[in-house]
């Protein structure tokens, strides 16, 4: 799990992937040679910071969405929220200016947040959750497993691929907006007609640690009967540990899937973590086990 | 009436409208060859469960919606809502798991849904009002006459239609999600420049049973006033019953037409209805047959 | 600033922006053969009531709504809003049915809208508030300086624009749904990578008059962080007044960039006024001056 590693520590929130496409390009571009099949690789500013790898002959992709919530620095010493992040009063942020790095911590008062850094923060300067990575023999708890262990499971599908697109996506957490650029491109390069969506969902009083990956048979959007069923049948003949989601509300890449100008089936596969949005998100090692297969099983037979 | 008569028995919860849509292809087939004109039929796969008849050369669309609201059994003895249905207490439901047929009540407490069947429900089946059908002299009462009814409407509509698509849409109850891919379709195909929204609106202060079909000025959404005129003008040398709604809130399958990348006009235009997803929807038969007519009527002169 | 003068008079809640198409539509066609580039025109009933004007080869667009807030009339004497306008009880509205011409105050009770017209007005009328220019030294005060400034910075841009879309849209104000359709029309004609917002924002706590014209970092959505850092690099070596906002609400015709099928940078570049959707929108004379020219400046050189 080295990559998992570098991964935890690249800072990304939603319009700021940059870093997080550079990374996965070179860790990309090192490995491909060793894969099953290797890649066609898309990207550049015709696709802004998205990442898009094709192989062989996609009947589906895999989303996983490059993005973490986070905070930007407002005037004096507001932060306004990126995406929907959990705060505790005295969580550490980082991030940097152009006066240099910073390290403060945030404060929540009458729904207003605020930092306690020393200098003024540049208006419009990114910060995330300090990051503090632990491995028991059970569980990982991190910041932005949601979703750093998506991309994850990504990567290690990209080993065995043999047909279909490997998306990785942008503004997931807030609001989205990539995925309909993408799918206008997929769809014009070599066209699909369905997508797994590998992200991070939530542990409910239905959704336990321990019981596998969760098939969400919906949040707040309802995929396709027809296509759940087809899922849900190859989970239960694959042995794979897997739980089932019945959810009224949460969102992913899906919804802009569901919401596309195309016939693409879509669902939403992936661990499920404690302590959302929170610098504590934890992930049962067991269901990421479970997610990395399930993947890999479904792929070659959807 | 005997195919309104079928089509209030079949469910279809938005997602799983399957059913619907193999009823409607067999009837169109058993009927086509009686039509005016025969329509090009298409369906299949690569259009998920929509539905869509082409007749002649369109210059617009009539859209009607196959599914309805309902339920989805949650973990343990619990529901959620599918699209928004109105909730009594004791109110039947029906369905169908691996176990067999489902038959219980539904609950609501706190805000959270609960059936009162004698065993487990698999989580993720779909549930709907049990039907009740009651015709009077002047009204008929049932679940589901949204958007029965506007189904019935549309195939009515094909009896005598010259130039027009007529489109069988799915997922209009709970958020959409399927008209941007039916006008990406028949943009492509056989464009069209506007689409008349075959459904049941609401009973207000204003719209009125027995006063007409209603024509929308607005709900949430505001089509483009150029074109409202247009229907307007038209209805009135109709001398077809006809009222005007104007509403801050309601949304229909116009939603997405209005959002979508085409130049399209849209108007809904559809009976008004008491009790609205409930399993007691009321709607005057002297309205119905103002919306069948004014369907007839505006298809051939827009 | 006479043009200016000109469309502050003409009425055009969402959804009736023909009377502001017409004009434009003259005023560009008396006004092209001076400019610069001599821009092609692109209007008519395949585009609905937006107009286009593509000049050379365009990398860009500028995005001006044409559209206004307003009230419609509901049934008795029931107003409905359109947009978002914020009511004083006792403003006065203008409007026109069949009947005649319409001037009458409106009132807030409970949370809903009415008026005092002596008569009753036909349902679905479209009322707007009754227009009072002043001019002072600094300040411009009017309704609709959303977004009549706008449109009058758009055209400003036209005298000397060599490269670029001037678009102006429609239903802005009420949810959108023109921008998808011109996007379409944009990629298809002459494709861009980027679009800025010609539109008027919000005073507060960090957005103030007279500090020079806004460069949005974010509103409700936020732009590519690459795009806006070129733009902010530009505007700092422009020597032209400006200033960032950073804030978490509003919204403009650039989230419909953000969810378009395209790779496009947006942002946001306007003054701010005080008074928002009120008939006393006020602006700093010396912000419209600083956004005139930053449009000029940035377009020549993004």
């Amino acid at each position: 799990m080295n990559v998992l590693s570098d991964l935890l520590e690249i800072q990304s929130t939603s319009g700021d992937e940059s870093s997080m496409r550079e990374f996965l390009l070179n860790y990309i571009n090192q490995r491909k040679d060793s894969w099953n099949v290797c890649p066609e690789i898309h990207f550049g500013t015709q696709l802004h910071d998205c990442l898009l790898l094709k192989f062989g002959n996609p009947r589906g992709a895999v989303f996983a969405h490059m993005d973490t919530i986070g905070f930007m620095s407002r005037y004096q010493n507001q932060l306004i929220p990126i995406g929907g992040p959990e705060v505790e009063n005295g969580t550490y942020l980082i991030g940097e200016d152009k006066f240099g790095p910073i390290r403060c911590r945030v404060f929540e008062e009458d729904g207003n947040l605020f930092h306690d850094f020393g200098r003024k923060i540049t208006p419009g300067t990114r910060l995330s959750f300090e990051q503090n990575v632990k491995i028991s023999e059970n569980f990982i708890q991190a910041a932005y497993l949601d979703n750093r262990l998506g991309i994850y499971n990504a990567l290690n599908l990209c080993e065995n691929l043999e047909d279909g697109w490997v998306v990785f996506s942008t503004f997931e957490e807030h609001g989205g907006g990539s995925v309909p650029a993408i799918l206008e491109f997929i769809q014009k390069t070599s066209p699909i007609h369905f997508a797994l969506i590998s992200d991070i969902t939530w542990i409910t009083d239905g959704v336990l640690h321990d019981e596998g990956v969760v098939v969400s048979i919906r949040d707040k959007h309802i995929p396709r009967k027809k296509f759940l069923d087809k899922i849900i049948d190859l989970a239960a003949e694959s042995n794979i540990p897997y739980q089932l989601e019945i959810e009224s509300s949460g969102s992913s890449d899906g919804r802009e899937v569901q919401f596309s100008p195309y016939f693409i089936d879509w669902c939403f596969i992936g661990a499920p973590e404690d302590n959302v949005h929170s610098p504590k998100e934890k992930v049962s090692l067991s269901d990421l086990d479970a997610m990395l297969k399930m993947y890999v099983y479904l792929m070659a037979r959807l």
